[in-house]
């Protein structure tokens, strides 16, 4: 049962942004600009991939499942996220993406300095220092967004759920900044 | 050494928010969104020690001592916000407080399921809704900035430096949206 009375009652972190309209302005516009962007070497599908690692590494299933069916969409795969989640180092779709995870990873984790060797290694692997800041901002949001659904007690539907196919395809087509009622 | 070459060798946050002024927008709307604002059961003064006692549990020098100087700044003592981190559960300036701080902590843990019975408690001493969720919120938010300032690989001064309660005064006053450099 979530910690606040909903204005609706939509799952994870829909029904909280609907309930507060204030915070919800920021917080859509971060996630708008940090997942739908694309470029060259940090595709939108990529982006919400490293968000539902971080999701699934921190055991939000809201936030993982809804992320990583947006990440399946953009990769035209049913079970892209899902293959990462469950052995990152080899089911990574490239190296550099394989690097940018690492670095993710650690953003996710409680020693979480990154250190100048992985970001180097992304470096030479392609990445930019745009998608360097770009992968460490996207972990350390989604460990906000994780604890902000999870820490205020919302509920959703449970792993695997047929739902989440499409609220992935509705984020990545229609972004984060529509209205959701 | 920055992960990123900054626009101006600002410490912290503030050099990579000069950097790039696209997430810098609704990371600092966030920020003024959620400590200035004061209502009569949380006010401005609590709001930071939140935010800087989360930084200080997650080892931030920057973000605990710049917001912890905001507090400081806001409560008129040199030492607000140290002596809770010290011991928050011995130091907490009223009750209400003390069971905010409880349940920001357990946000910053890595087990961030808040249960009940702390929002329970928060209630029973006169915590609305709102404070419960703005309290989740901060916390939540400060476990994202905390790691991209660290996880960046940013540099600041010491804990304990005279430079931080200039801009711990300047946070109070003049908030998170006045431009940088």
């Amino acid at each position: 049962m979530s910690h606040m009375k909903l204005a609706h009652p939509l799952p994870g972190i829909a029904g909280l942004l609907v309930t507060r309209p204030d915070t919800a302005a920021p917080l859509t516009d971060l996630a708008e600009m940090l997942l739908r962007k694309s470029t060259p070497t940090f595709s939108s599908a990529d982006r919400e991939l490293v968000a539902s690692y971080v999701s699934y590494l921190n055991d939000c299933i809201f936030c993982s499942e809804s992320h990583g069916a947006a990440a399946n969409h953009y990769a035209d795969q049913s079970d892209f996220a899902q293959k990462v989640w469950s052995d990152a180092d080899k089911n990574a779709p490239s190296d550099r993406t394989r690097a940018l995870l690492a670095i993710a990873k650690k953003v996710q984790s409680t020693d979480f300095k990154v250190g100048q060797e992985l970001v180097q290694k992304a470096k030479d692997l392609g990445a930019t220092e745009n998608d360097v800041h770009d992968t460490v901002l996207i972990a350390a949001a989604f460990c906000m967004y994780n604890r902000y659904v999870d820490g205020m007690g919302t509920t959703c539907a449970p792993r695997g759920d047929a739902s989440y196919a499409a609220m992935g395809r509705d984020l990545a087509v229609d972004g984060y900044k529509r209205k959701r009622v």
